[in-house]
């Protein structure tokens, strides 16, 4: 199975073009869109959104995953397998928080380099035959090399928003396992407190849940987060003070 | 064949999510979007939307039909096999429009119940495994039970808006074979007339049309009636009084 | 392989349909979404995007190509066979450019039709199990007669923007491979001047390059074109005057 996580749009006309040879040179893998909204040139929101994605993928899949503001300057091509799946995508820190939070790991170099390469589209040109072949077990033909990755962002959780949802849901980058229940987030200069479902929030109240993904997510009740708190990607999540 | 009918927004990263149940566990069948877009929070116009395309739908089919405001409440999950096709999706009224106009209709209560059951997503966690085992012919697995479903909203037509697409067009819950064509009706305080076409209108003219899915339909030739009227989802329609 | 080229939109409610009667009709086809956004009513600036992106897809497929504002009206089906590559939709210059700039290219009426065809829907209902024959090898089966394209636009350049990417990237018709990399190009009365990759502008710099299809492509580094010059599709784009 392979995984397409990346800023390229879910309208645009890039997604099909890799498709196209995903689907040319690993003809029997099935390709599943995770997110082609991933937050754009924001590869650390990014990492950690991938992150919380990741695990819940199935061991053996490759995941193409390119958010990728440098292309075309001298940031290398990667390929990291980290607890039984395979990411391929650019050398920027984007795999780095799934690389560090792995039992496992191993980050390769990539040798293969295709005939024609475009100056902006290495999704297509490079990343995606690169993950057909390691979906096909190729790891020879991609000419993978022990490497390590030249950015890492570390496996400590990430205390902003790392995604809003169509519902206007803010997405953090923290881990909801990590966070206390009783204690409230700091978030737009007011406390948001826990509630465990939606249902037990008051109408238009803001609250804080453990999302589908085990993250933190800031959520209104019958309501849009984003349009109460007035807040985007980036805005930064804290613990209240104690009172 | 599992067709999917949601309000999870075609842009996310839920639909994903519920592909990657399906694919791990019925790889054999395709999978195929009819709508992420469907009205949120609105199951009762959702009902006649999904009514309305399930006519088209191949018998022996499974449709994953969530738009569920009330994940995590007391609402059960359910399966209806509704002339030869199921839908699996919350008992919330969303499948009851489709079960009240069908020739031969059976609802099930579902016993099956995941190891772990998220607050939020019961689309991945409870109705994609469901749906790929009832593809998969795995009624005993699902552990069905003959049921009733406990909110339904009969087969009558709905005089609403229920949908606008991209081209502003505005789709609403009456089956146009059920309309008089020589009556106007009346949407928005205006009186639109019929057409057979676009191209029988005048340019700028908003009327009315039988849509694809047998639908009447609110149009403008060359231009978008939603801005034409200013109208939203929940507008009402009603016939025109008679000269 | 089967292509969709369309303005159907990504997020509506007619893909699905159409991916219905493919996958029903021809089960083993891959079915891949190149574009649903297409230049609505723009049939030229469509062509434009079609013929670029055509000649990356593999020998022997079908892509379905349907911007249609004439549907309903007296415009004819037609499929076309350029370069080993057919294309299926409405005669209305669509497939025009894509076809004159082909070294063999054949045109041929469609004589097949279904058995209910809608008044607004001919890429689910016509064109949709056309391309699922002709994807199976069927010819015969729909009725194909050698025809000539009635409407043609021809197989030089369109210096216009044809399609404005998510990131705000201004995409035209104009083939790079034909434009001199030192003089600068008039757009929005402005020069931009040529840079090979993003990285080479300066941060908010408009400048033009050769994108990934091969076409001028005016972008701003870490910006959007869009934006910046306020221009959409059908802005015209010039050579600048020398100095």
């Amino acid at each position: 199975m392979i995984f397409l996580f990346t800023d390229f749009g879910t309208a645009d006309l890039y997604v099909g073009q890799v498709k196209t040879v995903l689907h040319s040179q690993a003809p029997k893998e099935p390709v599943i869109d995770l997110l082609h909204e991933a937050p754009a040139f924001n590869t650390r929101g990014s990492a950690h959104l991938l992150a919380a994605l990741a695990a819940r993928l199935p061991k053996g899949s490759v995941t193409l995953a390119v958010v990728d503001p440098g292309v075309g300057g001298p940031r290398q091509p990667v390929a990291v397998l980290a607890d039984g799946r395979w990411f391929v995508g650019p050398d920027n820190g984007l795999m780095s928080v799934a690389a560090a939070r792995a039992k496992t790991c191993e980050a390769y170099s990539i040798g293969w380099r295709p005939e024609a390469l475009s100056a902006s589209f290495h999704g297509r040109d490079l990343f995606a035959p690169v993950a057909a072949m390691l979906a096909r077990g190729g790891r020879k033909k991609a000419r993978l090399g022990k490497a390590a990755l030249s950015v890492g962002f570390g496996p400590a959780d990430l205390a902003e928003v790392i995604y809003v949802d169509h519902y206007g849901n803010l997405v953090t980058g923290l881990r909801a396992a990590r966070v206390e229940r009783l204690r409230g987030l700091a978030i737009g200069g007011r406390t948001v407190r826990y509630a465990p479902v939606f249902s037990e929030a008051k109408s238009g109240e803001v609250f804080w849940y453990e999302n589908s993904l085990g993250l933190v997510e800031i959520a209104a009740n019958s309501a849009s987060a984003e349009r109460v708190l007035g807040l985007r990607i980036g805005a930064p999540v804290g613990l209240a003070s104690r009172a």
